[in-house]
């Protein structure tokens, strides 16, 4: 892959599909070419703490401290607080490992002190040796809610305690048309030498409408010069991980890539399609520059070459 | 001990070693007999966290939960959030372990959810397990600071990240003229069948002082008919743990129990001397009653045989 010097890819990432494949990019692009920008509208305030599930994952994973067997917090955890807290009668149905807890306990310190999500972020990621930039989609609160048949639901209590088992009828943003893209996110998208946006295979409900939701990013992604690809997060009729398929369904949406062209119809040109996929190509729109290859991720090799292939898609669209 | 059943104790208390007392008094009197007001002037807020010293030494202790070698913090503890809190350069100096956080979470909480901290502590009991009645001097904040060569510093900065190092000249409980007892505090103070209220041997001037210094409490203790006693924090010239000894050096202090009885003077009627300063007894003022035994308390039995040493002084005073 002889991804150009001077052009610079922006990730847009939810949690743990997504962060696989930016782990994967920081493999082969220099920190100086890759930026990569998290949905923050799962962040929520527990215990006193502030969570940042996908912050959490994407650094975590950069870090390569993540838990691969649970996807989500970090590897080598123990439990002894939330065992205690048991024992208190506290709330546990969010899972807090000890060494995670350090994490929470940092940035609300940090946010405490008058710190944005994005410097205590870049603190972090300082913190954990992560080289590449990673920053929140805004520093201002958004916060994803699931309209069920009982009524709105924050998004945590949705997808945690009730491990996504209500039927989901309509999904909200809230403070997204507010919200100010973050600064690190704003210059990104306008940098003359951006040379792709990357929209990775996270769930595009829940992860990549709220990122697409801050104020002025989805139309600034249709003006971009830079092609805008993105990685599919369906394979096979299922997703890989995570209640994307199940979303679907109930939004009486048909479980198949071209769903998901849809979806980012407006800004979409190239699309990453997995090789179980290949006969739903003829689907695809003929404006849309596709790419077949494998795209479950189980190695980090599996990683390194998704995105390879991704920056070839690019490259081909120019 | 025949401690009549109508009249009721209180005891007031610091740390560690009011803490062992009070143990021991537990396991005398029954809940509706005893009750533990606590100093809270030592409390701070840490990494968002509410962190309350003397009721936590004081609760962790009655729950037979507290670590014995430390004085501080919970027995069977872990360390790996502090450990990966300095991994990312996060505030260390004050140790917290695993199980002890949730208790900070705990009470952060329900401090967010509007509980006072009187509440909060009830709920912390009641899920210890602790029968007895347990609450903070006051729900107001107060915060004790000491004036050092190099200005006022935070308790806790002197106390725990300075180690009790730089020179005491002055102490101050800021925010104590305005802080009202805690309701069980003033009720337990005004209840007819008050027998007798006992000054746990804390630090004098760290631990007692800020709770006699919260509004109308030390008039309180001289206007009540119940006697107050106090157990000697010094003995044979030292103070068992803590800072006692030093302190009372820097500010010019006479290192002897009858220091302390002079410190009490306006409401003290009775006093515990350690058998190590028997000779010190002609020293004290003759309207003081003197009980002469031994105060360290090494074992469960030690704290039992203070207490009951405590309440025969009470009765004998009437």
């Amino acid at each position: 892959m002889n991804w150009p010097k001077e052009k610079k890819v922006l990730a847009l990432c939810g949690g743990v599909g997504g962060a696989k494949l930016a782990l994967g990019l920081t493999k082969i692009l220099p920190p100086e070419q890759l930026s990569i920008a998290v949905n923050t509208a799962d962040d929520f305030d527990h215990l006193g703490l502030r969570i940042c599930p996908d912050l959490d994952t994407v650094t975590y994973t950069l870090a390569e401290v993540n838990n691969r067997e649970t996807g989500w917090g970090r590897a080598n955890e123990s439990w002894h607080c939330m065992e205690a807290l048991a024992e208190l009668g506290g709330e546990t149905w969010f899972k807090l490992g000890d060494r995670d807890i350090a994490t929470h306990l940092f940035r609300r310190s940090q946010l405490n002190q008058g710190l944005s999500i994005s410097q205590v972020t870049a603190n972090l990621c300082q913190n954990l040796g992560i080289a590449h930039s990673v920053f929140p989609m805004s520093d201002n609160p958004v916060g994803t809610e699931v309209k069920t048949d009982s009524g709105w639901l924050d998004f945590q209590h949705y997808f945690v305690e009730q491990q996504c088992q209500p039927k989901i009828n309509e999904i909200r943003f809230v403070g997204a048309e507010a919200a100010q893209p973050s600064p690190k996110f704003k210059a990104a998208l306008e940098d003359s030498h951006l040379g792709c946006v990357i929209i990775c295979p996270s769930n595009p409900f829940l992860s990549i409408d709220p990122v697409l939701a801050v104020c002025g990013i989805r139309k600034l992604l249709t003006e971009i010069d830079a092609p805008v690809i993105a990685v599919s997060p369906v394979i096979g009729g299922k997703a890989v991980k995570g209640p994307t398929a199940k979303i679907m369904q109930e939004l009486a949406l048909e479980i198949t890539p071209n769903t998901v062209v849809s979806h980012y119809a407006d800004f979409l040109s190239g699309f990453v399609l997995d090789r179980q996929d290949a006969e739903q190509q003829h689907r695809l729109p003929a404006s849309i520059a596709v790419q077949v290859c494998n795209t479950l991720m189980i190695s980090l090799q599996d990683r390194i070459e998704l995105a390879n292939e991704c920056l070839l898609l690019a490259q081909r669209i120019g």
